[in-house]
């Protein structure tokens, strides 16, 4: 049984192609959506004192070598004492013998990752022809490794940041990783929308950061931060206007994303939503005009999870 | 975080007072009773070709320091290619902040000490008074760690065993650990229950083993075999005739134990059933005289594992 740390996993994501591992999501999202991968309801604990979540979220590509369990957890008086509040490993099983093959310790890194590149899938396939300027909505960890990833996606360096805090803002212009792009910062939300055409949004939000009238024609939307109950960051009127709405999980975005709110108000039937999957593979639309106003919609799904750490446990023994 | 394998997990246990350990089995089966544990419905993956199941289990006691989550596995074909059908694994992790403390890869050897234990706990409140002779159903090695268990119970050292085949038989009777024991085996069920008074069943049985009119006046049984639908060990007609019954979990034992077949054939009512927990803390019945019936349906609940994986993990920080 091996056991694979963080700075490996680092290691290991940074001396990989970007391309192979958006292959392997791409590839996932595929196998969901031809309904090969089992992905059983997720386990839940919670605590009140202090205040915590743990999820259990675990799932198999039916025939595969692998089963994957993820326990992430989210404790949020952590930071009082110094700690990150959220945490996270990934546990690989052979899936013919029940063997533990290998312990990932990756501290949520994972789940960061496999996120940042399904935006970037999203993007591959849904943004404008010409991206005239990124807008990214948010100034944390996954706004930061949205932008990364999206490098690889279009030639447009050119990016908008919002946030509520100009000190966030400031250290969101410092980031090494993203040293080659043009960053200009706001705490307008409208001036972000009325530059760009590719917008991902990724905060924790809980309601609608702008509306259907801020928004360009032909622009792209990605948003990720609602992936819980309560949360919310797009006009569902934005969704009723929509050409394109693409999810990860149509089950999961009706229940707890952005799409549930425009379904819920009867702007839209969920009828109108397409998964990733079938767009990754060719079954399901893709933009065909740089008039069309698209979104998709992310919750995040196990079949992202079982896929990255294949990705990383299977380069490690090539270490 | 500490990684503990199979061999420091046995040398702890074989280290370790059994009063200690029946100690915290029962204070875990009061806290249950108290509603003091939180233990969600279990999660499960099924598998079709090669066959296996895997099980999560996981919970916590309020206010306490730790929470458990146990991966058990059954992979049936393993024997096939020399390996062991079940594994398992337990992971504890810190309550207030979520970090992960300890894996402990036992292989499933906890699971079955902390199913012995609870035979014992059983059997401490509800034997007769003379144990004549006890009575094992089964040779494998819950049967030979039920009857090592009970050696801090009771001073009967007169055994009866039962199986099928002479090979398991014989074996059970060369076992060094029971080698104290003055064993006889049989392949006649009804020599075994004639003779016995304290009665332990631990098969894979999906029919009643023996009738009502078998067992004589005065025995206490004990059945475990019975975790699963389609699994069964007991005449249900022996809970219609019994004074006391007593459940690890009733929920369980009425869903998928023997006490099932007797509530739906409605021989019981299930408000006849009496939690462990409750017998443990005195709240609940006990026996009261050596005429009486008794009957205790053990199906395994996740404040087994929580307290065996909790009394490991603190004794081998002190070793």
């Amino acid at each position: 049984m091996r056991t694979i740390l963080l700075p490996e996993i680092k290691e290991i994501l940074r001396t990989s192609s970007v391309e192979a591992l958006l292959h392997v999501i791409e590839a996932g999202f595929v196998l969901y959506a031809q309904k090969k991968v089992i992905v059983p309801p997720v386990g839940h604990l919670s605590f009140a004192h202090p205040p915590g979540d743990v999820h259990i979220k675990y799932g198999y590509i039916i025939g595969d070598d692998y089963y994957v369990i993820k326990i992430a957890s989210g404790f949020y008086d952590n930071p009082l004492s110094g700690l990150p509040s959220g945490n996270g490993m990934m546990l690989l099983f052979h899936q013919k013998t029940g063997e533990l093959l290998c312990t990932l310790l990756d501290e949520g890194h994972l789940t960061d990752i496999r996120t940042a590149l399904a935006g970037a899938v999203v993007a591959k396939y849904l943004a404008p022809s010409q991206v005239t300027s990124i807008g990214i909505v948010g100034t944390g960890v996954q706004a930061r490794l949205q932008l990364n990833y999206l490098r690889e996606i279009t030639s447009c360096r050119k990016v908008m940041v919002w946030g509520r805090r100009n000190d966030a803002l400031e250290l969101f212009k410092q980031e090494p990783m993203l040293h080659d792009f043009a960053i200009t910062t706001t705490t307008d939300i409208k001036e972000l929308t009325n530059q760009s055409n590719l917008i991902v949004t990724c905060t924790a939000s809980r309601k609608a950061l702008f509306t259907v009238d801020d928004v360009r024609t032909g622009t792209h939307i990605t948003a990720l931060g609602a992936d819980a109950e309560g949360k919310q960051e797009l006009d569902p009127h934005l969704m009723e206007k929509s050409d394109i709405l693409i999810a990860d999980s149509i089950d999961q975005c009706v229940d707890h994303g952005d799409f549930g709110y425009a379904v819920r108000a009867n702007l839209i039937p969920s009828s109108k939503i397409m998964t990733l999957g079938d767009v990754v593979s060719g079954k399901g639309p893709r933009r065909t005009s740089d008039r069309q106003l698209t979104i998709a919609d992310l919750t995040g799904v196990a079949i992202q999870d079982i896929q990255i750490t294949k990705f990383v446990y299977e380069n490690s023994l090539r270490h």
